[in-house]
């Protein structure tokens, strides 16, 4: 990261994380020596709340509560929409009840869904992500859910906006073949795929992903770049 | 029903009830007055355990404390299948993580559902039914589930042969429209639709089902039947 941040380049860490607010997030990463700031840090959360704000929507929020506060300036009464995240201990069944009738009751129903990921693994075994949950109200409602964060195109674009850059001169490093790689290319970035983290060596046969280049590792992958420069 | 009866003809009461042993259920019917006993009442539990003994599934159940007794003589250690109902109260957090991770284990996932449909409605409120919860392990595992019950066409063909009735020879008499009509004319039923219950009138213009018949009530149902013996 130092390295990058010397070369002049512009820089952003776009992340799907919803079981915290970014600023907990961010000073996770500082702990461990990270040079990274909030500011530098497009996040599913935030980009709900842009759109909350642009179409008028007051959500009923079915999300952890530690990613609350990044919805505190959004006006939640009388809601015209659903907003879930990953929820977690949240996802109980009165409160799985609750959102489906929040919806249920509105004359178009709008679901919007901070991430379709279907499972992640913890210290304490495999758990269901946001995407199932989001795929039981979307059958019970008989709707489409909107997603915000990767690798929806607008979340990539709205980063890229951010940072003023046109997506042919900017590159996305990730280590998932379809919400980093696919989703970035998706929108006229070129993406580099890690072998670490995430990735798994049957990702290079994926059928619908190519990834520009493989890099054993982020270090590599700034090499690559700043080669390039 | 007592006309039914008298009349000579072969009768069962097609449920998609898993909130409760047909034990139950049928106790409840006679305390209303409904000459019905169990060995009438083809039920998605009964179906299921059928399935699991003839090719050999070893379940775990994401059930309805209620149902449980249905599979008493089903073995569930080492499941090498997940079945799911109406859960209702159990399906919490814990309790689908669980599932899933059953479910994710296998080599080739087996999920068997106990019906599709997407809510119902109780004194309290609206309900997510268990083909919600059912779309969320789909997804998640990538599987598509086995539904038994209505509409399902095994489960009117299991129904029939007990009796020993060629379609042809049988109607079914049911207040949805998909599941009772749809389900019994794809396996060569006729079906009366009743204007009550879960019926509404835009089941009418239904794009897909259309009754051989509508009727006011059970009892107009039996006037029709009988008048063409």
């Amino acid at each position: 990261l130092h390295r990058i941040k010397a070369s002049g380049l512009k820089l952003r860490f776009c992340t799907n994380e919803t079981q915290a607010t970014r600023e907990k997030f961010v000073k996770k990463l500082q702990g461990m020596g990270f040079d990274i700031s909030v500011a530098e840090v497009p996040a599913p959360a935030p980009a709900a709340c842009r759109i909350l704000k642009e179409r008028s929507l007051r959500p009923h929020l079915l999300v952890h509560n530690d990613l609350v506060p990044e919805f505190a300036e959004i006006d939640k009464a009388n809601p015209n929409c659903v907003v879930i995240g990953d929820a977690a201990e949240n996802f109980t069944y009165a409160n799985l009840n609750e959102a489906f009738r929040v919806l249920i009751g509105m004359e178009k129903p709008v679901l919007i869904s901070l991430g379709r990921g279907r499972y992640y693994k913890e210290t304490d075994g495999l758990k269901l992500d946001v995407g199932a949950y989001m795929k039981a109200l979307e059958y019970a409602c008989d709707v489409e859910a909107e997603v915000v964060g990767k690798p929806a195109k607008m979340f990539f674009e709205s980063a890229l906006a951010e940072m003023g850059v046109p997506p042919q001169q900017a590159i996305m490093i990730g280590d998932d073949i379809v919400n980093d790689v696919g989703g970035a290319q998706r929108c006229g970035m070129r993406a580099l795929q890690v072998r670490t983290g995430k990735y798994r060596p049957c990702d290079e046969n994926h059928p619908h992903v190519k990834p520009d280049a493989y890099v054993n590792n982020l270090a590599e992958a700034v090499d690559v770049i700043l080669r390039q420069l």
